[in-house]
């Protein structure tokens, strides 16, 4: 098994088998690329400079996006290049004036949103919030098993975790009248796993479902923040627009596909046939088998797990590009709040709580249907590596402000 | 009334009321700002630097974007500058090095776009549609008097006028039995102005209906093709997504506000009273007259009556930030389909043929009711300018080209 000489501890998120790609600012200086390793990060383009390493122009670029934009063969070697001298003592002089403590850095957004796509992928998200908003109707769409649902977010207002927001205001539908106007009494997070695109494909070119690892560098984590009164207010017929544009936070580190091989896996079986194009080679299916953890004020709430999700992200891939649709550097597209089939795996508090029918009690005795002002949530994920090694993926954090007054 | 010493012949689009701001490629060249004047576009960036003018960086820089982030102070002393320089004759010859006939140039897209927002403002329009669609339910959705009904479409799909596209092809609704997979059979257009966000807002801070001529700096037309068989399959219930995202086409050129002024009219008025974040100074209104001329393959269509919207652009801006979202340079947001009350002021196919009851016959014999292959829809529009003189907006074209096979 593959060490590293840089200490891991135990159970740390960043063994050598991950390597996932950031931005950090050390407490003096500039914005720059990072790789974490236990409890360090990297500054790789100082060290690419130190060490004559080829695709130096990239490592020290402001943003991730021209890394992004170089494709498989560049993101293979500079990961062949780290992994070697992160493991080899004989590096350790070369390595170390460039480590930095996790504890020492600001985390920044690692690269320049394009567009941001959010799906609806899992179909016991999809099946619950259904029977609850249109009880007396079937809960999924007629259209929900034949194509990954999905709709276009707001990419300026892609944050990294741990930027603070403002409970947001807007239009409240009320049961006598007319709206209210007033912060929202919803507010709730979505817990989904976000994809990020590095190579881009040319208009009116769809890019097939085997062709995602040619395109798509890394995973992060993603809370959609949601104003469910909101939502239910604006969004027919055009869908939800205010109730999420305020804030969607991703966790800073961009796991790269390469960490994820062994926690591929088959997505669940559907029981309708899928269009030609939404087809996967079933022998190398685009499942992945990540346990997200969902905290509040630091109390475990929930473990939802992303192997149960219907629709792959090479699925997703594929029918966000049928139609002809470009797709750029800096792209992120996200599965959509993943649920598990028990009450202790799902992903919104609109399930948690089953729209506020069932408060949850929190260990200091309080009771949470939505989020409160001052309430922070968590999102910590693990899969397994290399070597059975597992990886995690940081932490997507966000802490909600009182509304403006 | 001001006249240009540049020949600029009656009926043109770009009298020196307008000075609209785009981005040209001579025929040997690279891309460089311009202002277009009668038939010709000024190098903005070359003159600036011949003429050592203080903004010589912003409109000397590639695209339009530096320049939009500068506000309404440097656009004003921009706009002086050049009204100056091509109305006085003593200019001529320091302007005339600069200066490129259109018909030697290509024009190209005049602005990063950031985020793309579709509203659906026309009451018109939505009636139609409701009616169309939902021909048992009210037409209008019951939140649609309360708020300008928005959502957000794919930037990086968002084109320059002239950009040729395929068919889309996507998951098709069948009477009986499940989708099927093909081009569309129902390609259309939406008839639409878009406006341009110069100046950025921070996260959490609205920006109110009397604040939307310090951000935003002016106007182009939009043609986001739709492809309504698509549209009516997947839409449910996150909204449209495929049948939208493979192209939005624009206008080259940038109308700035400050050439509308005389073009202020207000909104019809609301049978709904506007929640107060909504509300307009009704002394200083943002609806604008602008009369859309749609034309297939040469012929016109439709002539769609701008002003007949029932939200303006201030009260859209300030709907789309009053949850705390954030504006950037570049975002670009559009009115939704213009339609005016009469049928030859339709702003869709899907209403001129009224989803294919009635074919629209050309003077070719041939007869429409969604595009054929080959198709060019051409938009064009007129709003008076400064001294009664009209202002126009280019032309927002392009053509379908066959679905790939």
């Amino acid at each position: 098994m593959l060490n590293s000489w840089v200490p891991v501890e135990p159970g740390s998120d960043f063994p050598i088998q991950n390597l996932p790609v950031g931005r950090m600012r050390p407490r003096a200086g500039a914005g720059r690329l990072a790789v974490a390793i236990g409890s360090h990060a990297v500054d790789v383009g100082a060290l690419a400079a130190s060490t004559s390493r080829d695709a130096v122009e990239l490592l020290a670029a402001p943003v991730l996006n021209p890394f992004l934009a170089a494709g498989p063969q560049v993101w293979g070697s500079v990961r062949g290049w780290l992994t070697e001298l992160l493991s080899q003592e004989r590096w350790r002089s070369a390595v170390e004036p460039h480590l930095y403590p996790l504890a020492e850095v600001d985390l920044l957004l690692p690269f320049e949103v394009a567009d941001y796509v959010d799906f609806y992928s899992s179909e016991n998200h999809a099946t619950n919030l259904g029977t609850i908003l249109r009880p007396n109707e079937p809960p999924l769409m007629p259209n929900w098993k034949h194509l990954p649902v999905g709709y276009h977010g707001r990419a300026g207002t892609v944050a990294v975790s741990g930027t603070p927001f403002r409970r947001p205001r807007g239009q409240r539908p009320e049961t006598d009248g007319p709206p209210s106007f007033g912060p929202s009494r919803k507010l709730d997070i979505e817990t989904e796993v976000g994809f990020v695109v590095g190579v881009p494909s040319e208009l009116g070119t769809p890019v097939p479902v085997t062709s995602f690892a040619d395109h798509v560098f890394g995973v992060v984590l993603v809370n959609d923040w949601s104003a469910r009164d909101l939502q239910a207010w604006e969004y027919r017929p055009l869908g939800p627009f205010l109730a999420k544009s305020f804030l969607t936070s991703i966790s800073p580190w961009v796991v790269p596909l390469a960490a994820l091989q062994s926690a591929r896996t088959a997505p669940p079986e559907g029981d309708v046939p899928r269009l030609p194009y939404l087809r996967e080679d079933p022998a190398h299916p685009w499942g992945l088998d990540i346990d997200i953890q969902v905290s509040l004020n630091g109390h475990l709430v929930s473990e939802a797990p992303f192997a149960t999700t219907y629709w792959t992200p090479a699925q997703q891939l594929a029918h966000m590009t049928v139609n002809g649709a470009s797709i750029r550097t800096g792209d992120l597209y996200a599965s959509g709040t993943v649920s598990g089939p028990g009450p202790g795996q799902y992903g919104s508090f609109m399930e948690v709580s089953w729209n506020g029918t069932r408060p949850l009690t929190l260990p200091d005795g309080t009771q949470r249907s939505f989020l409160e002002d001052g309430d922070v949530v968590t999102l910590t994920a693990r899969a397994s590596g290399e070597d059975g090694v597992p990886v995690g993926f940081g932490s997507c954090e966000g802490r909600v402000l009182p509304a403006l007054g």
